[in-house]
């Protein structure tokens, strides 16, 4: 494979790039480029009290209403576009801008609007949806409790049908099943889809969505409705999360969205699933775009930093060359460009492993899609979950190292890191806890290799390892695993076909070693918690190296489809830098098990210095691809006026707010 | 050496644990811990504006004032009780309280009174010092500029000798050398010590410190002074962070602080340290403790962070057991422990490493002490830089971690992880860039290879190399270093004294890599910054890995000195789980040089989890051995009337702010 010449910085043309970037949605990546920029004035002040940026926040949901792109998601059947691609791509570049506002529209749109197109029917439709995309009915997605986050299948909130009235009575038994961080509760929200256990006569069919009223017109919470706040945040504080409880609230039959099941008038239950779990994961599946969101905007975030760090740390000098006295600027650092380039080339992996998922979310999803396959939808979910995972660890973690990397003036609200840091923290947990995302798609891997699906308690394996296991085990732990490992000698690692099947044999490798480990679960008499919580580990380092195979395979699917030979000269060495700092960091791995001699191993660390050298004069190129409009990166450690030394010039206004003597 | 049984944990004495941890200066500690007990009503609630947590924190200095405390720690020709390390290591435990107050303290105490006292002479002393310890006067340690941050020997602020009128004109040339980030600025500094380039006629003998008035008694600026906000920041809020820029501002001739340097009414300038780059340095020296005080403050953040972590982690249960259908405390999670845990350890081991710089400092400042070596000096410098990083960036990560651990309730203030987050975050920052700290300790190190020791530039490395070196190199990187590239065959990680010898073996050998790779900048016509640069990874290692052999044999050191055999033996195994996690993190190095066998390798994780499984019984009693007061820890995720499980309990007060309809 013939590595191509690296072009100067001016050579790369920056509208191809930005193609590239853009992808296949493009036209509503500019659309929302342009709307942002527009409204850039629109940046709250970060001393507003919560109640202020409360305020702040819901008066902006009024701007996208205007902007027409929240109608662009819905269904064509209620007055939408269907272009779901489309629509999730703009809303993650709300990130350029604020993320209060990202969360509350996501909540707005896609959860508490999701829930009601998808998990709704016709009647739900023609009532509430007009009114929930056009932002005059404001609505919360109430499942989360507090002593049911992650398993929500066990949730406590219960609804009663009462035959004789025709009516629901949705309860709060006690204060740990009250719901808990839900966003739109403690100001705005005017009706909440509440997920509760069903009750009719003696059937309990489990956790299905209810629509609840929460307050009247005057914004009064209705009679049984209690509403809680959260009060501050760490981030988010322009979100107005708070809690839900029920004490007998009776609500109308209809209130139940009845896409997957229903009950009748005389109380009979019915639903197109039979089985419990299988119905209540497909209600989840289908509001797999919340996650996919989430995603989006954590990558987004990471963007907006990352450029933010790169450009400021293009200006910023230190210390002098000790041969020509001129003070270097802090890029020009190998140190740094280790804290800022991988970082920057893994994003680039990310954004265009999104791009595959929204992709493949609007395949299915898109009006006129057909039935989607059992496995297609499954496919997704997993994805999803990976992605979400890692996308989201990447932003915390990458967003840290960018406000490191700008020192204090990182550390000031007006230079937009403290934010951008704030407010995705909490991405690594709603949505999803990481850990138990990555676990559950360790789960459906390990499923993979029978050939039912058993979804439910991610603690549940011995019906996984059932006797379709037992032979593929007998095969992995015998003579196909010990072929797999003799060595990988003669790894040229400055050959992408050999990296990349690295990468594949570390995905192959760590789910044999999972499965190998959780073997004894299948035996009578073991504990089988035990022998999975010894192997939990082991499960989410095979999720892991999975979700690391789908990353870089988008990105070497998208660098295939680049026709500009400069932009992929360019991205080829991204696509190096991310695919080596993937191995840099499983280095222990690959020695430990034979994949890569000592001598291989310490060849990498050269190999990633040597891309971070070529790739600094890039840097700004690269980061400027993203697209972050340049008035919501406008501040002041980035302000060329304030940087121009001039040794002799009077101290005129020094400083702004000045006090002076 | 044989591994001593560990017992149940309520066989383990919670005092004999405390006074282990609580070491020399146990007094300090208690009385302090009663006082933050006795004003938990202090905390400051969340959502206040900047301006009003920053009166909030004024306030609140008033309480550490009348508690003596501040008073401890100057000398005794001024007051005080010379109590150095006391008074370190009770400040660092306001990071219990509120880590605003403890940054206020530490300026107004540490870095304003600290340069005063070890700067100034007896007329700064007898008409200063009793004002700013009582806190009636106020004021900043401006050093810090907005174009010099870890640069400060080249500074641009002026001093100017006017030798008619007897008179400095401290002066502001253009806005990047106005003063930033400086605390006490924006609203309560009454006076500074400000660091200036002093000129005496024809002579620039360097950066001097002089006390330069900033606002008169009504609050005024003065006039020519500056002062501006840095506005609202991450975090640390209570603190008024601003900016200095002075306008040819004049001071008397004694506002010099002239420990060290002096300037005669003629203009004559006279300094008992010949050399301008060992004066610098050796007038930040003597301002160690605040690094030293920054570390200790990370640390009890950590603590504290640590402890919300672990209580909660025991209470919190999600997901059944398949066997038993009783739902699991996360902290029984594999997962959950390998986050905590090896983190918890490594706090153990930075306490004690903390308590032995503290003991360091103390026995070189304390009245009495007699005249410092300048190798012990250098020593207590070196280290305090390399634990100051180690120790902020081990806190960041942990509350980090924590705060994810903790998932949603993590992430609300009234849990208290989120300020423990934001205020620490600018640890890794201020006091030094970590990364610049790492860099000089390398540099540090490389010329104790040498006999003569060059500060200043950090880029200038081949004044380090000259002959001495080239015969030291010369046997690194001939036969001795092969011989020590021999495998360390039969590890056995088990064993202690192997473990610590892995650690010794890292630090010799990572810094003996650094100087191979800089041999190049002794030759003539080689770009010295680029052979630098291209090194700087190894250099950085090297300091990292000289940091971790101090961590290590502090704690194995207060093994010795450990009576109680019930705790001795749970230390141990805290030490043990450190060690092997330092290790763990390494293991690619050490399987790349060939330090340690793939199979050695592959054994350290089950021991780490083992460790992990046996310590989580304790996980409890360790947190509470920290003995951060109940009274700071008080919050609702905590709270266990919220979570006594009660089903079919009615849904009374479920949510606090009601809002009832």
């Amino acid at each position: 494979m013939t590595r191509s010449t690296l072009p100067s910085p001016d050579a790369v043309p920056a509208e191809a790039l930005r193609a590239v970037v853009d992808g296949r949605w493009a036209r509503a990546r500019q659309e929302t480029r342009e709307q942002l920029a527009a409204n850039a004035e629109m940046r709250a002040d970060p001393d507003l009290t919560s109640a202020q940026y409360r305020e702040w926040i819901t008066d902006s949901l009024k701007f996208l209403t205007s902007s027409g792109r929240p109608h662009t998601g819905f269904d064509p059947s209620v007055g939408g576009q269907g272009d779901v691609g489309g629509v999730v791509a703009a809303f993650a570049m709300l990130a350029y801008g604020d993320l209060s506002l990202l969360v509350k529209a996501g909540v707005q749109w896609g959860l508490f609007g999701g829930a009601v197109q998808v998990l709704g029917t016709e009647r739900h439709h023609e009532q509430y949806l007009r009114k929930i995309i056009d932002g005059e009915l404001l609505g919360c997605f109430a499942m989360t409790e507090t002593g049911h986050g992650s398993d929500v299948q066990h949730l406590h909130t219960t609804a009663t049908y009462d035959r004789e009235a025709g009516e629901f009575v949705v309860h709060t038994p006690y204060p740990q099943a009250r719901k808990e961080y839900i966003g739109n509760a403690a100001r705005d929200g005017r009706m909440a889809v509440v997920f509760a256990q069903l009750i009719t006569g003696d059937e309990k069919p489990g956790v299905h969505a209810f629509l609840v009223p929460l307050r009247d017109s005057d914004g009064k919470a209705l009679p049984g409705v209690q509403i809680g706040d959260d009060g501050r945040k760490a981030g988010l504080n322009g979100v107005d999360n708070g809690r839900l409880a029920f004490d007998h609230v009776r609500i109308p039959r209809e209130n139940l969205l009845n896409r997957f099941a229903d009950v009748a008038p005389d109380g009979t239950y019915s639903s197109s699933i039979e089985n419990e779990t299988a119905r209540f994961f497909s209600m989840l599946g289908t509001l797999v775009r919340g996650r996919i969101s989430v995603a989006g905007g954590a990558g987004a975030a990471t963007e907006k930093a990352l450029t933010l760090a790169v450009r400021f740390g293009e200006r910023r000098r230190q210390f002098a060359n000790p041969a020509t006295g001129e003070e270097i600027a802090v890029l020009d650092y190998l140190a740094h460009q280790q804290k800022l380039l991988p970082a920057l080339a893994t994003t680039f992996a990310l954004h265009f492993t999104q791009d595959d998922l929204v992709q493949r979310m609007h395949d299915i999803q898109a009006p006129g899609a057909g039935p989607v396959g059992a496995r297609e939808q499954r496919t997704l979910e997993q994805s999803a979950a990976g992605i979400k995972a890692i996308a989201t660890w990447h932003a915390t973690h990458t967003i840290q190292t960018c406000r490191e990397a700008c020192g204090g003036a990182g550390y000031l609200e007006e230079n937009l890191l403290p934010a951008l840091k704030a407010d995705t923290d909490v991405f690594t947990t709603f949505e999803g806890d990481n850990t138990v995302l990555l676990q559950l798609l360790a789960k459906e891997l390990l499923s993979d290799y029978g050939r039912t699906i058993k979804k439910g308690n991610p603690l549940e394996i011995a019906p996984l390892l059932g006797r379709q296991l037992a032979g593929v085990l007998a095969e992995r732990t015998g003579a196909a695993s010990l072929t797999r490992r003799l060595p990988f000698r003669g790894i040229d690692l400055t050959d992408r076909t050999r990296r990349r099947e690295l990468l594949a044999v570390r995905r192959e490798d760590t789910l044999a070693a999972a499965i190998r480990n959780l073997a004894p679960a299948m035996r009578k008499g073991n504990d089988e918690f035990a022998v999975f919580n010894s192997a939990q580990d082991l499960l989410l380092t095979a999720a892991r190296a999975h979700v690391d195979t789908l990353v870089e395979a988008s990105f070497a699917d998208k660098l295939v489809t680049v026709d500009d030979p400069a932009v992929r000269a360019l991205l080829e060495r991204v696509y190096d830098l991310h695919v080596l700092t993937v191995i840099d960091r499983e280095r222990a791995w690959y020695l430990e098990t034979g994949r890569l001699t000592a001598a291989e191993s310490r060849s990498i660390r050269p190999l990633v210095n040597g891309l971070c050298a070529e790739l600094r004069p890039h840097a700004r190129t690269l980061v400027d691809g993203f697209g972050v409009p340049d008035e919501w990166l406008a501040c002041p450690m980035l302000d060329d006026e304030a940087w121009a030394p001039a040794p002799g010039r009077p101290a005129e206004p020094l400083t702004d707010q000045v006090e002076t003597g």
